[in-house]
C-alpha cells in the first residue's frame, strides 16, 4: 500500500501488518515541547525513543511562544525578588484559572511538582537568569526571567490566592524565547540518543485485537512505514487551530473573531483524531485562548474598555487574554479602549490600532462612536469619581491602575473584532490522566496510548482563565509524565 | 454471562455471541418522541421494529414537555391567524437560533419539511385545534394550538427573519401537552405492530469485525439478551442531564447554576456513550438549555433585568431562556428584575420568588441591594427617559414592552442563581447526518448505527438561541428520518 491509500487518522489492525519497518520502545508524534520532554524522560528511563515530526525541524508552535512557564510555589527567583509564594496559593490560582471544568488531580500534581520541574528544565539546559522584572509585560524585553503574566493581582483571582509573579521565562533578550527553549530541549533529547525523523507524517495508529495500540504508520520519504512501538505511542502533535473543519465542529466561535492563530500550520488536529480513532474521549473542545495585547505601555491598563452600550464589562487590569475574551463576547463584537491625554498610547504589539474617535469632551467621543446618548459619559464620569478615591466599585480594578481619565483630548481605540486580530490557539483535546494515559468514553485507559501538550486537554482549559506560560508549563511537565509512563510500560 | 458482567456502554464483538435471543430489523433504544417517531416510520416502511425502554412506560422526558413543536413556513394555523410566514424566514430564524455552530444542511432539511411534518404528526393522532392564542405564554393555558414561543419579535432575531408565531402545540387544556403527545405517538407505534420491551436497559452495542453495528445487549428481567438488529440500531435515549460525571466533563457550567433538570432520571448519557464506544464523534457538548420563566404575567417583560454592576445586559423581551442564559453568566451569578407598582407581579411559574428589595425610590432599592452608588439609578432613569419615547437605544427592546418604571413603590425580584432554579437539559450529542447516520471523528458513517433526539446534536445546539418546541420538533422530525434510513438499510 502507498501512503495515499491510508485514511488519515483511521486506525488499522495489526494483523494486516506484514512486516515492521521500524521498531522502538516509545514512539512520539510531534517534536514540540511536549514531545521533547516526553522523549528526554523516556530516554533517561532507559527506553529506546523515536520521534516523528511532520515539519523539517523540531519546535512546533512551542518555538513560537515567549518561552514562559507558569510556575510558582516559592522558587529561588521568586524568593530573591521578595515574594513568598506558596504551593497552596499556586494551586488555588490554577484551580480558579482552570475554570468550572477544572481537573483537580492534574492541577494538584502540577502545583506540587512545579519547583522540581523548574529545576529539571534548567538541568536540561534551559537558562534562567533568576532575576525579576517589575511591571506588566507579555514577555520580558530584557533577559530577566521572572515577570507577572496572569491575573494574579486582579479581581477575583487576588481574592483566592495571594498574588505573586509566576512567569518564569527562559533567559533571552527580547521576544521569541520559545525558539531557544526548543533548541535546548530538542538538542538535549537528541544528545541522549533519541532518534528523530523529520518531514515524517504520522498517518494512523496500529491496534491489536483488544484495541491496544501497538504502533503507527508514518509517511517517510513518501512511503508508509510500519512502526512498532513496544511500550506505546505518545501523541504530542499540538491542537487543532489550523483545522477549519474541526474548528467549525467544536469551537465555531474561533471562526468569528478574526483569529490570528499561533501555529506553523501543523496544529491540524491529526493527533486528536488519531486518539479518537481508538476510542479516546475529548473534552472542553469549545475552549480556546484568545488575546490582544494592550501593553506595553502600561498606561493603556489605566484606560477603560466599554461595549456598544457604553458600559464597562471587565476590570481592565485582568490578564490581557481575559479582557480580550470578554470584549470578543460583547454584542456585535464591538468594544473600545478609552484613554485621555495622560494615558494615550498605541499598543507596542499593535501600533496600527484604529483610533475610532477623538474629542475634547467625552460627549464628543460618545457621539463620534455613535453610542447611546449619555451612556459613555455616565460610565466615564462614574469611573473618574471613584478612581479619584482609589475605588472601582463595579469591577474592582486595583488602585495602582485607577486614574481619572480627565485630561483632554480624549480618544477611543477600537477593540472591535474586525479592527484588531486576536492571537489564538485551542485548549480542548483528549481526556488523559495526569500520567498521560488516554482515556476512553467510560474513563478506562487505552493500552499503549498517551497524549500530552495541546493534543490533550490540560491544566489550561478555560479561555477566561488562561495566563501566559500555562500551556508551555503544562505541555512540558505532563510531557515528562507521559514519557515516564510509557517507559515504565516496557517493564509491564 | 450475567447482565452485571457487562461493562456499560462498552461494545462487544459479535464473534463472542453464541446465540441471538431476539432478532429484529430495527432496534430502537428509548421510547421518547424520537424513538416513537423512528419506530412509526420504520414500521410503515415494512421493517420489523423493536423498542427497548428502560422505564416502565413510554414517554421519556418528551412526556414532561409542553407538547410544543417549533415549526413555521406558513401552516394553515399561521395563515388562519393572519401570519404569512415563509420557509425562508423560518430557515433564517433557525439558522440564527442554532448559533455559530449551525448545521446548515440539517436546518435546511427541517425548514423545508416542517409543514409536511406537522401534517404527519396530525395523521399519527396528535391533535391540533388550529387556533392562535395571542400574547406571550410558555405554554398555552387554553386548548389553542399556536403561540409565540421564541425570540421572533426580539432583537436581533427580528432583523434576520420576519416574526411569526411558530409554537404549534398539541391540543390540550393547560400544561403537560407532552404526555398526551407521547400517549398518541407511542400508541400509534404499538398499533402498527412495533414490539416494545419496558424496564429494558440497553447495556452495550454488538459490533462486527469491520466495526459495523450488528445489534445490542439488553437487560430484560435481569438477564442479558443478545439482540440482532438486521438493519441497524437507533439510539434515542435522551441526553446526559442526569449524569453528573458527564456534566462535569463536558458541561461543567450546568453544575454551577442551581439546575432543575427536565428528566425522569434516564437522561444518563448511556446512548451517547454507546455511540462513542464504536467511534461516534460528539459535538457542542458544552451547550445546554436553561430557563427561568418570568411570564405570565406579561407585565414582568416590561420590567428590566440588571446585574451586580447595576447594568442591563439583554433586551428583556427576548425568549425567557435567552434572558436566563445571559443572567446566569453575569458576575457572581447575580441579577435582579426591577419592577414598579404598575408592573409588579410574581411569576406564576415561580410564586416563591425572592423579593430582594423594595423602596419608594430607586435609590432605596439600589442601596438595599448593595449595588454601586448611582448605577442602578442611572440605568433606570436612562431606560425610563427612552422608554417614554418608545425607544431602547441599548438593547432594542420592542416598543410594546417599553413602559417607564416610574410608579412607586419599586421592587427587585431576585434572579440570583441560588434564589431561582433554572430548568435545564443538554443540547450536545452524537454527530449525525440529517439521515440519522452516526458519524465518526473523520466524518464517515458507522454502518448500522443511527441516533436522534438529544442523544444526537440537532438543530438546537446553542443555549442562547433555544426556543420552546425546538427539541420536540427536532427529535420528532429527525427521529422519522432515522427510522426511514434504518428501514431502507434492510434492502441494501
Amino acid at each position: 500500500m502507498t501512503a495515499a491509500s491510508y485514511t488519515p487518522s483511521r486506525a488499522i489492525p495489526a494483523e494486516d501488518i506484514r512486516k515492521w519497518d521500524l521498531e522502538t520502545d516509545v514512539a512520539i508524534v510531534g517534536f514540540g515541547i511536549a514531545g521533547a520532554c516526553a522523549a528526554i524522560e523516556a530516554r533517561m528511563a532507559g527506553a529506546a525513543v523515536t520521534i516523528f515530526e511532520v515539519a523539517a525541524a523540531a519546535g512546533g508552535s512551542s518555538a513560537m511562544s515567549g518561552g514562559e512557564f507558569y510556575i510558582g510555589g516559592g522558587s529561588e527567583t521568586q524568593k530573591a525578588a521578595g515574594f513568598d509564594d506558596t504551593i497552596d496559593d499556586f494551586r488555588a490560582y490554577l484551580t480558579m484559572a482552570s475554570g468550572p471544568g477544572v481537573d483537580q488531580p492534574r492541577v494538584d500534581r502540577y502545583a506540587e511538582n512545579g519547583l522540581e520541574h523548574l529545576e529539571w528544565l534548567a538541568k536540561q539546559g534551559v537558562p534562567f537568569k533568576g532575576t525579576y522584572l517589575p511591571g506588566r509585560w507579555p514577555e520580558p524585553p530584557t533577559d530577566d526571567t521572572l515577570i507577572w503574566c496572569g491575573s494574579e493581582t486582579a479581581w477575583p483571582f487576588r481574592d483566592v490566592a495571594k498574588p505573586a509573579p509566576r512567569g518564569h521565562t527562559a533567559q533571552a533578550v527580547g521576544r521569541g524565547g520559545g525558539q531557544m527553549v526548543m533548541d535546548r530541549l530538542s538538542g538535549r533529547a537528541l544528545a541522549l540518543g533519541v532518534e528523530a525523523h523529520f518531514s515524517a507524517r504520522a498517518l494512523c495508529l496500529i491496534v491489536g485485537r483488544a484495541g491496544d495500540v501497538l504502533g503507527l504508520v508514518v509517511r517517510i520519504d513518501g512511503e508508509p512505514r510500519m512502526v512498532r512501538a513496544r511500550n506505546g505511542v505518545i501523541l504530542a502533535s499540538g491542537g487543532f487551530i489550523a483545522n477549519p473543519d474541526m474548528l467549525q465542529q467544536y469551537a465555531p466561535r474561533v471562526l468569528g473573531i478574526n483569529s490570528y492563530p499561533i501555529t506553523g500550520g501543523n496544529d491540524d488536529g491529526s493527533g486528536i483524531r488519531m486518539g479518537q480513532s481508538v476510542g479516546g474521549a475529548l473534552t472542553h473542545m469549545e475552549q480556546f485562548f484568545a488575546t490582544r495585547t494592550t501593553f506595553p505601555p502600561e498606561s493603556l491598563i489605566k484606560g477603560i474598555i466599554v461595549n456598544e452600550q457604553g458600559q464597562r464589562f471587565i476590570n481592565e487590569d485582568a490578564y490581557h487574554g481575559r479582557v480580550a475574551q470578554y470584549a470578543l463576547r460583547q454584542s456585535n463584537g464591538r468594544a473600545w479602549i478609552l484613554l485621555d491625554n495622560a494615558t494615550f498610547a498605541r499598543p507596542e504589539s499593535f501600533p496600527q490600532v484604529t483610533i475610532a474617535a477623538v474629542g475634547e469632551t467625552w460627549a464628543e467621543v460618545e457621539a463620534e462612536l455613535g453610542l447611546p446618548e449619555g451612556e459613555l459619559v455616565h460610565t466615564v464620569n462614574a469611573y473618574n469619581r471613584a478612581a479619584a478615591e482609589g475605588r472601582d466599585p463595579l469591577f474592582h480594578k486595583q488602585p495602582e491602575w485607577l486614574q481619572p481619565l480627565a485630561e483632554p483630548p480624549f480618544a477611543a481605540l477600537s477593540a472591535c473584532i474586525p479592527d484588531w486580530p486576536a492571537v489564538t490557539f485551542t485548549l480542548g483535546g483528549l481526556v488523559t490522566r495526569p500520567s498521560g494515559e488516554v482515556l476512553d468514553a467510560i474513563g478506562q485507559p487505552i493500552p499503549g496510548l498517551y497524549a500530552a501538550g495541546r493534543t490533550a486537554c490540560g491544566v489550561p482549559r478555560w479561555g477566561d482563565g488562561y495566563s501566559s506560560g500555562m500551556s508551555l508549563g503544562d505541555s512540558s511537565y505532563f510531557g515528562r509524565e507521559a514519557g515516564r509512563s510509557a517507559a515504565r510500560a516496557r517493564a509491564a
